[in-house]
């Protein structure tokens, strides 16, 4: 039986460019889709397009308007092929209006020096020795991921301003479904909003953008499997209506799979 | 007479939202221009736009090919307006073919219950008591920008490889120029590729792909004026071919103007 996720990222070929996909009810969220299967579906449309070079390097999502339940087209142009690098930009039309629009960088990668620096922001029990978190009355999308938190990290609704957003938590695909670099973009907006951990209440938001950066190639995202991956996100400065928050994607073998950074609208 | 910077950004309008600018040389990198003079001149595009709503959110500027020096034309598409946010398509051209694409959020903001979270990185001396940095033979860009480093922490070549490669400064423009949308932008390029300072060695590198968040609005910029603002930047993750460095420019009051975040290309 195909997993939701693949059945809510399928997109039917329309020729020049062109796809046709449709929202899926597993992944709604409050006002149309979970942000994170729009960026999914989006990458999807350059991932199976027939002039694609090489994997993912970067997306940039923007949401620019409430996504209606139903149908919609793609409309994905490789603007820029070069040796090794390919470049996209992508549209998602719904009644003829732009719904969101995306970029993406593409590239084959070769062997070079590489290293870490970001800091693993471990130190949580095991995924298995942890609570999954369960929000009842919580849009369909949240049920999609099996998300559990480190002890006292998880987000409490009228629990009062917090000092610090910092949270981490283990996270996959439920059911578990092998990561690849849809499942991954997708995963990337998951992190719940910071504004909900600072003040204690939710509150209307909504994403305007969203950056993600992958480190990991194919063969390292095999490797992850459908194991649990850690995330951990962190707000910065929230001022009149905008934040942002920044968060990581970690390998349950202590690699950086995906960084990726958000503007999220909200309001008071 | 007129600042270099403005000279770089001019833009004279085509109509049906193109308009015709030249690289310059002051702002000339290795390869064609500063990709920070690229990212002000696409998100100028916008901001002159007479269908422009509101202020820059978020900036998203992917480089696809080199730009020849000379001139070329900016294709500027506001692809969707809202009562207060306004989406952007924009792309640089030359010769007919993309060498830049970019996506813009502009918003009018409203007052809101704000707080900052990301921690001041300072501890570091005055501006007026640190050296400027003078990088002799660098390409003339660098000197566009007054730098002046946190001791210890200014990039050094052939010093070895090194554990991390976080540093601080302080930056303005040179000459001093008052701080606008266009200008920082600019300057969220300006941080050192962060490669640079983990080995220690200047390598080929190129940002494929930057993402730059506004935390301030117009009077916020206006009251930094063309005083020195403080720069942040660390690198998280360096992949076959690929790093990401994510960075914060402060104003000199403690408040964070703008986060930003690039995906480079390296050769080793």
């Amino acid at each position: 039986m195909p997993h939701d996720f693949d059945d809510a990222i399928h997109l039917t070929p329309l020729g020049a460019n062109r796809f046709a996909g449709a929202t899926h009810p597993a992944f709604a969220n409050m006002v149309g889709p979970y942000g994170g299967i729009t960026a999914a579906v989006l990458l999807n449309a350059a991932l199976q397009h027939p002039q694609r070079l090489g994997d993912p390097i970067a997306l940039t999502v923007n949401f620019a308007a409430p996504l209606a339940d139903g149908g919609f087209e793609i409309d994905a142009q490789p603007v820029r092929t070069n040796r090794s690098t390919q470049h996209w930009q992508i549209a998602l039309l719904q009644g003829g209006d732009v719904a969101a629009t995306a970029t993406a960088v593409f590239a084959t990668r070769r062997e070079t020096w590489s290293a870490p620096e970001a800091v693993w922001p471990g130190d949580l029990p095991a995924a298995d020795a942890l609570e999954r978190l369960s929000l009842p009355g919580f849009p369909a999308w949240t049920r999609r991921y099996d998300m559990r938190y480190a002890p006292g990290e998880a987000p409490r609704m009228a629990a009062g301003e917090s000092a610090h957003s910092h949270s981490r938590f283990w996270v996959r695909d439920e059911p578990p479904r092998p990561l690849d670099f849809a499942s991954l973009a997708a995963l990337c907006d998951c992190f719940f909003p910071r504004i909900f951990i600072r003040r204690g209440v939710p509150a209307p938001v909504g994403t305007v953008t969203l950056t993600s950066y992958f480190h990991a190639d194919a063969a390292r995202l095999a490797a992850q499997g459908d194991r649990h991956m850690l995330g951990s996100a962190r707000g910065q400065a929230f001022h009149n209506g905008y934040f942002d928050q920044t968060a990581q994607v970690w390998g349950d073998d202590g690699q950086l799979l995906a960084s990726t950074h958000q503007m999220v609208y909200y309001r008071e």
